[in-house]
């Protein structure tokens, strides 16, 4: 080995090992980190006013460098271009998306995560970490399902079942229901060895029907049609059933939506509950699903990625009742238990379920081992369930109802000063902590509902691009943020769908004061830039309409 | 508001306010806990001696507890019943398996990236993380196709498409890959409006075939069976092609396994390649195989989750030659990026394959937005990109080439040292940095291969059993660890599989001196032990057949 060489390996040994003394430049490096990162959290504003196209300057380059940097040089560059150009998730104002602030003990905590480097796929290369994990699924199943002791005495540490699987989001845990459930139904049965052998074409010849289908209401996440075209069902079989006022799935409709399907000979795999929908909050009516299920005979999934924390609320939790007859249910962690992105859960209430999709290999998962990638979509995993473990000791059950509570009295409060602000009008009142609205003055809100349909519409349509460039506007200047989306408001056309403001109140910081700044941000857009033009054109519309008269 | 209502609300916003002074009780706790993780990273030994019944005792509440917990009460519980029962994957005597060392620098790193808490499903919830990661999945992209530098002006933030997706690991990488291969052969045509759409049953129905396979070496990684499970194609069109000696696809044979699928109406979807096998760290003949994806016309996928970062080493970057003809290609960064668990990715040689799974939705990944989660199989997910960013950047290049480089030398000197011990079996040579060997003392080496067929048999077995025992010991000892699986040695009966132990080398800190160390312990666990009895059948066995003779 030549000198160079030697000097370049001792640098990579240095690299990874561990520093002995806080002084040493790399306990520097990281004390510094620590100071910026909380200096940035205490910061209130949720991003710097630059655009997208500026900031892809930064990140242009692409060919790997072909240098080393010292740490202590990359650092500041991200200090200057990533940690300034993010978007701060976790100021007050923002409460437009469902990612919220972070109980600061998690930063701490995701650092043992991190620095122990456990991969969740086998007990070998994580130990303890694996009865944590079944820990943890098992005190959300008890959440849920509220099975005796004695039922979790022996499933818990059951090395051939698992209740459950962890993984890196909604998307996945849906998709792993909805695999399980498919699987279950095309199951090992007379010649046929089932479908995950045999594959979907000819699990559909031997039970001889034309598709099959999931049924559940227009407001469900997105991430349900991923799963039906993975899942090599297709898109068309993710039947969308219309909605009441209040976004829930209609009973009516959704039998009717099921006689359909048995006419054209496509079987339903599974009905779909939401409890908490994405864009609206609101929970269908479990109970009624639950029974229909029976009656059918599918698979009944919950997915309560957002609305599952709500079982902690002694006050709200039977806004959810029903959920416990569901053959399984998604819940994220990153979501209303307040961890770091990329944790989620689905649980099953029969243990054995997730047989139906266990795989095996040679050099790990072996039969009989308690190696948890068996029964598990996804194969490496990080040890999130230990923050979601800490998360449920250190909140605790009373933690985590105060803030559920919290969240939906807040929504309660943020639609009252929507209600009685001049210029707003409340779309979806909030069943959880999630509302709807958008800009629309007093003057126009009487008018609105009297104008002939053309019309209507066109005001409509106004409305909607005011509420979009004011959203555009509100997000690049940082200081506040709402989302958007697009939905039909029962009491206009419904087969119109109009562009509404989001609210997602899950930040316990977020008080009254802040939603009340929301608002005046609003207003001051419109007032102060182009945007009023539109409104002007509404005003115009609206007096040729009455001379016409 | 009751004053105990409104005292515990305090407590729930101190939760979530960032500590102002580092000699603040959670600031306390936050430096302890970096000095414990240190402590305990600087610690060379594998795991403490409890076994997982033991420990599961310690994860047995069923039930979220009622009350809160103090953070330090809490970090007191990780330290003792956690930290000091997980695995020490850092360690360099632990050569088992994929997990390996991180560089110190990735800690607080890390912790930026979890302060942050972005989403990097959509922009507005990742800003500058998502320049940042498409810019890392150019980097990749360029590493593997080299293609020009207006190319990557073109496509590294065009909004339509992605070079690639970012995930949490090969699993789902692969997974991608194939659903992306999939619905790319059955795209809209004619009156077909596209697998995605119309599902699997009548894709198949209107191209008239019976079945789609994929094609890949017995070596392929679990995954793939997975994936054939999940996308409906079936695990029985997971082709499993015999390995030449070295366990790379036999082409001969590939060829037959394809013609058998003509005849029966079964269409190749993808053939696989693998750059570093799992078990046994080798490549495919990837030029060959691209050869024959493009005469057979079907999706040519390279699985390098493992060996992909070889591409960075000058001296070896050769073995994966053909690896630029793949349609798609896996890497993991938590494997050789020396990236925190939790990190894969799949890039795609034309821009344009990920558009046949591309997703839209309402209030999120609307057309023409620059959003990451319309080409993902996952939705939300964390800003992972941001560490293989750091890798890159910090390590670069050169400092990856010399890892790479370094684990093929230390793999090789390992084989050397295996080969002049008197009592191991090199099964597997290494052409990575992952060999296989077994516990098979000189005096039985020289003499198995006379033996007749029962006989090899039998002693085979009992040289399995005490591999498996051996294996077993020294993890629990957690002294150092070495992981094993079964497969065939050509040098034995063909049909027969063998236990090996399998060692990785890619820890810079595992140098000759730990590597002896593992064999010493192995020679000491069969002389010390009841393993003993194992080596005395088989001497007994011997003996017999020698009177016999």
């Amino acid at each position: 080995m030549t000198e160079a060489a030697l000097a370049n390996l001792k640098n990579l040994y240095r690299i990874f090992t561990v520093p002995e003394a806080p002084d040493s430049t790399l306990g520097r490096v990281d004390q510094a980190i620590s100071q910026d990162v909380a200096t940035f959290l205490q910061k209130h504003i949720v991003a710097l006013e630059r655009s997208l196209e500026d900031i892809e300057k930064d990140f242009s380059a692409c060919s790997v460098p072909e240098d080393p940097t010292f740490v202590s040089d990359y650092t500041e560059f991200l200090k200057n271009k990533l940690v300034a150009q993010s978007v701060h998730t976790a100021a007050p104002g923002f409460v437009g998306h469902m990612t919220s602030a972070l109980p600061y003990f998690m930063l701490p905590l995701s650092r043992i995560m991190t620095a122990l480097n456990q991969n969740l796929v086998k007990v070998e290369t994580s130990k303890a970490f694996t009865p944590l994990e079944r820990q943890v699924l098992a005190m959300m199943h008890n959440l849920i399902y509220r099975e005796s002791e004695d039922f979790y005495r022996t499933w818990i540490h059951d090395s051939r079942h698992a209740l459950g699987a962890f993984c890196s989001g909604g998307t996945i845990a849906n998709t792993t229901a909805l695999w399980a459930a498919r699987n279950q139904l095309f199951k090992p049965q007379g010649g046929f060895r089932g479908i995950a052998e045999e594959g979907l074409f000819k699990a559909y010849q031997y039970l001889q029907c034309q598709g099959l289908a999931v049924l559940v209401s227009r407001r469900a996440h997105y991430s349900l049609k991923k799963a039906t075209d993975v899942l090599g069902l297709g898109r068309d079989n993710l039947i969308l059933v219309d909605t009441d006022d209040d976004n829930r799935i209609d009973m009516e409709k959704l039998k009717t939506a099921y006689l359909g399907l048995v006419k054209n000979n496509i079987r339903p795999l599974a009905l779909v509950g939401i409890a908490g929908t994405t864009e609206t909050g609101h929970v269908d009516p479990l109970e009624a699903m639950a029974d229909f299920a029976a009656e059918i005979g599918c698979h009944f999934h919950v997915d309560a990625a957002w609305g599952g924390p709500t079982l902690f609320s002694t006050t709200h939790r039977a806004l959810l009742s029903g959920i416990e007859r569901a053959d399984s249910v998604t819940v994220d962690a990153h979501k209303q238990l307040y961890v770091p992105m990329g944790a989620g859960m689905v649980l099953f209430k029969d243990p054995k379920t997730l047989s139906a999709i266990e795989h095996h290999a040679n050099y790990i998962l072996r039969l009989g081992s308690k190696d948890l990638g068996s029964h598990t979509l996804e194969g490496s995993r990080p040890g999130m369930a230990m923050l979601v473990h800490a998360g449920l000791s250190i909140i605790g059950r009373k933690g985590y109802e105060l803030l559920i509570d919290l969240g939906i009295e807040r929504a309660r409060q943020f639609a009252e000063l929507i209600n009685a602000h001049p210029n707003f009008e409340l779309i979806t009142r909030p069943e959880l902590n999630i509302l709807t609205y958008r800009f629309n003055p007093e003057w126009l809100q009487s008018r609105l509902p009297r104008l002939v349909p053309e019309q209507q519409l066109r005001v409509n349509q106004l409305l909607d691009q005011i509420v979009l460039e004011v959203q555009k506007r509100q997000r690049e200047a940082g200081k506040t943020f709402v989302s958007r989306t697009r939905l039909r408001a029962s009491k206009y056309a419904q087969d119109e769908q109009i562009t509404v403001f989001r609210s997602v109140l899950a930040n316990p910081l977020s008080d009254e004061k802040i939603l009340s700044a929301v608002l005046e941000e609003q207003c001051a857009i419109v007032r102060e830039t182009e945007v009023q033009r539109l409104l002007d054109q509404i005003r115009i519309l609206l007096k040729s309409t009455e001379n016409s008269l």
